[in-house]
């Protein structure tokens, strides 16, 4: 049985590989025509991660690269099902909800919670995007739910599911990010996820005015269109976390090698940023997209590890809770320390120092390491949309990878990801040169690679790395008090989250 | 046959509206079933257009209202149509190649022309958009046509095709555009279509330092990225026209009324912008969106008129290129007078005659008029990114339709674009209430409606859309004086474009 689990869960994760590049209509078409098993199937992995993805490249983020809003789509999510599964488990208790007990026969088959998790989905997904309710619609009707029951009867899954669901839209509706997008008192012509905070950037994407400090970057668009960076979401620095109080408790060291009057490290960091670029190899850049795409490096690696362990329905929903969780919280205050610091990028350092000089460098797709001006040189990835330090990513990866060790007991991770030759998506056609599997055999390797892909990529230095990898343990550590407490049921009613400053 | 002819391509350009709204993937897949018939089909709306749209819309331009780019890519592609297709007809001449005379009886069907159309198709395309080559190959080999035959043999239909689509290419790649993006002797990363002229706004998007100039707006990209705008392509005022030669002949005047120092002029235009805001309705917010997106109002319009009139092939693929030279040769006029007065869009300008005092107008999606402060009002389309004055719409639609009068030699126009209920864009489920047509009983109706829907759509002024009205015919008798020329062969043979600087 387990075995049998397992494969049929390889295959839709395949496929679900599958409709990230692309294909997802003829996919869904498929869906529709077979009756959903929910006696035996996983909702979240076969169900509703297949809906959402599709949506989150079109309309969240191209490159699933702007974590701060697919964590909170992933956290809020997933804390839906944690809510709605509750009151199948002996003890758990929701985080948004109270829903009573079920009977222990109401979980011996998946059905009950994978239909409370779907309704669950159906609120929090209505609510995040609700431009796309037709969608979230589909994904209930495809499988022969109705989406118009907006029942909230405790004995029966799909009341379980809309009160868990509600409860997570009330829950996080005011916790800070601007959902709404009505904050600054806004009542009309609302502006989710809009800073309310009045960042504003001391340079210009045209002019480096202090080179200690952030520069919004000009990119490019599809074929001709440029536009100006704005830091994302600044106000994810006053967001509630979900496990712990005070964010200001997490103060990091100030970047000193950003400051440019400390010269020699100054140079020295630039530096190393452009000898990790002459070094770029095939694996190195896959790498580098790899985690840069929260989707396939946390996501994956997650659900992955739920399949390969043969994680049970509500298992995986714990697991995945909590390293959404993990990450989600541990952004806010690498939020609040990349606002007190916003420091300067790599390009923008290396432009400085460097202006129209030669140096040695990767030269662009397909070009390999060459020798170019300064200011004629760009990252393997874009950056982006925030100041540098800390690292962002590396701080996610910690964070996940700790709470994954916690809950799973172990830092064994044995996880391959394999692209075929030619799959990059910065050298399509040329990278890699051949079929290459990624293996990362602990989650120590995965921290260790996430961090420094970054400083391959050409979008941090190594000191933004290593302040995430050293101090963002502790997130994953956290997490996992806070989950352990509501599996047990010992952890408090919660009232809606407030942001900061409407404490 | 006049009348299945007709029918036929109904249909076809039916299709394409579909594919324009999404579900392009199985509409390629039934096109690949069939074989062509390259006998009596018209592979210019059957094949090349239905491949480019989803492209455009994916690569180019989500809303299909960046005009620049998007004419730039239907001027080259029906240049090239119109070059492969010369040597078919009895007296023309191409742009970019002169490609010898066949005999008559080699375009006595439309089979000939069809194949050198769409091998000159795929050189263009392969070098506009070169990361989407598998598309333009998938457009080639579903028809049974090999895109590896590179032949030049003058005489056969794809060497014709591959020779004016090269000429087409060596023709434009250095006409002021910076497609190849290594203007300012960028040698390494090329940015294409990145500005080269050092264009740098007076105003932030986060501060108006003067109300009469220009400002970048800070747009929200999907759910939750904002970005700020950057001007697109300010080089388009230095690019070379096909139908004229001195670009600074057509200065316009002064926009008067732009200058805040004319305070009680400034303050009417407006407060009048205002009032259209706060009298939409259905019908003028569906032409708005109907004429902020290029390829429905000024390609379809033209491809309506070509079906409904029976025009042969050639004929169609002439009109084409008139009406896309027209426009395109147009926009460098306006991209010179924009650049010249960076004028202020009216969201800047009411913002700072108004800032948070209450104002009449439309509130938003869904909200009809209603009173809200000013600085909280937004336009019922996003500005695109370029200063204000002149209109880039009107005057592409003023040059398109005379360009069009001349061709088939009437104001009659009779065109209906049909949208059904709740079908826009910016009110999605709500406007229309009805489902609608859109009728233009003649092109004077298209250009009143076309300029007057930008000051309903709230992102021009009148003064803006009147200097356009007036004086952009001339765009349009200028490129039909050029097409003569070319028809008739008397033009004279042309080197490859240089971009003013160049010369």
């Amino acid at each position: 049985m387990g075995k049998l689990f397992h494969k049929g869960v390889s295959k839709v994760l395949c496929c679900t590989m599958v409709i990230v590049i692309g294909c997802f209509t003829k996919s869904f078409a498929s869906e529709s025509e077979t009756s959903y098993d929910f006696k035996n199937g996983n909702a979240v992995i076969e169900v509703a991660v297949p809906a959402l993805l599709p949506v989150i490249l079109s309309d969240v983020s191209s490159t699933a690269g702007d974590a701060t809003l697919i964590l909170r789509m992933s956290t809020l999510m997933s804390n839906a099902w944690f809510d709605a599964s509750a009151p199948y488990h002996p003890t758990a208790v929701g985080v948004y909800s109270r829903l009573g007990r079920r009977p222990l026969s109401e979980s011996e088959t998946n059905t009950n919670i994978n239909i409370a998790i779907l309704y669950a989905s159906y609120r929090v997904l209505s609510s995040l995007l609700p431009q796309r309710t037709p969608v979230w619609r589909k994904m209930l009707t495809d499988i022969g739910l109705d989406p118009d029951d907006d029942s909230v009867d405790l004995a029966t899954p799909v009341g379980i599911g809309n009160a868990a669901g509600l409860g997570v839209v009330r829950g996080r509706a005011r916790d800070g990010m601007n959902q709404l997008g009505d904050e600054s008192e806004r009542a009309f012509n609302p502006m989710p996820y809009m800073d309310y905070t009045n960042y504003r950037p001391i340079n210009s994407a045209y002019r480096l005015f202090d080179p200690s400090r952030w520069q919004p970057d000009l990119q490019r668009k599809g074929m001709g269109l440029y536009k100006i960076q704005q830091f994302v979401t600044p106000q994810y620095a006053l967001t509630e976390p979900y496990s712990y109080q005070a964010p200001q408790r997490f103060n990091m060291p100030p970047p000193y090698a950003s400051n440019h009057w400390n010269y020699p490290a100054y140079k020295q960091q630039a530096d190393e940023v452009l000898a990790a670029s002459a070094d770029l190899n095939d694996e190195r850049k896959l790498k580098a997209e790899l985690f840069d795409n929260k989707i396939e490096s946390l996501g994956f690696s997650a659900l992955s590890t739920a399949i390969s362990r043969g994680l049970s329905l509500q298992e995986t929903i714990e697991l995945d809770f909590l390293i959404s969780m993990a990450a989600h919280d541990a952004g806010i205050v690498i939020w609040q320390e990349k606002r007190r610091y916003d420091a300067v990028r790599p390009f923008s350092a290396i432009r400085y120092l460097y202006g129209d000089e030669w140096v040695s460098a990767w030269g662009g797709p397909g070009r390999g390491t060459i020798r170019l001006p300064a200011n004629q040189w760009k990252s393997y990835l874009e950056e982006a949309d925030h100041p540098e330090y800390p690292s962002a990513s590396t701080c996610f990866c910690a964070a996940h990878a700790q709470a994954a060790r916690r809950y799973l007991g172990t830092d064994v991770l044995n996880w391959e990801f394999s692209k075929a030759a030619g799959s990059s998506h910065v050298e399509p056609g040329i990278t890699p040169a051949e079929d290459t599997i990624l293996r990362f055999d602990t989650w120590t390797d995965f921290v260790s690679d996430c961090g420094q892909s970054r400083v391959w990529a050409g979008v941090h230095f190594q000191a933004a790395v290593d302040v995430s990898t050293q101090m963002c343990d502790v997130f994953g550590d956290m997490a996992h008090e806070y989950l352990s407490s509501l599996i047990d049921g010992s952890a408090p009613v919660r009232r809606p989250a407030k942001g900061k400053r409407y404490k």
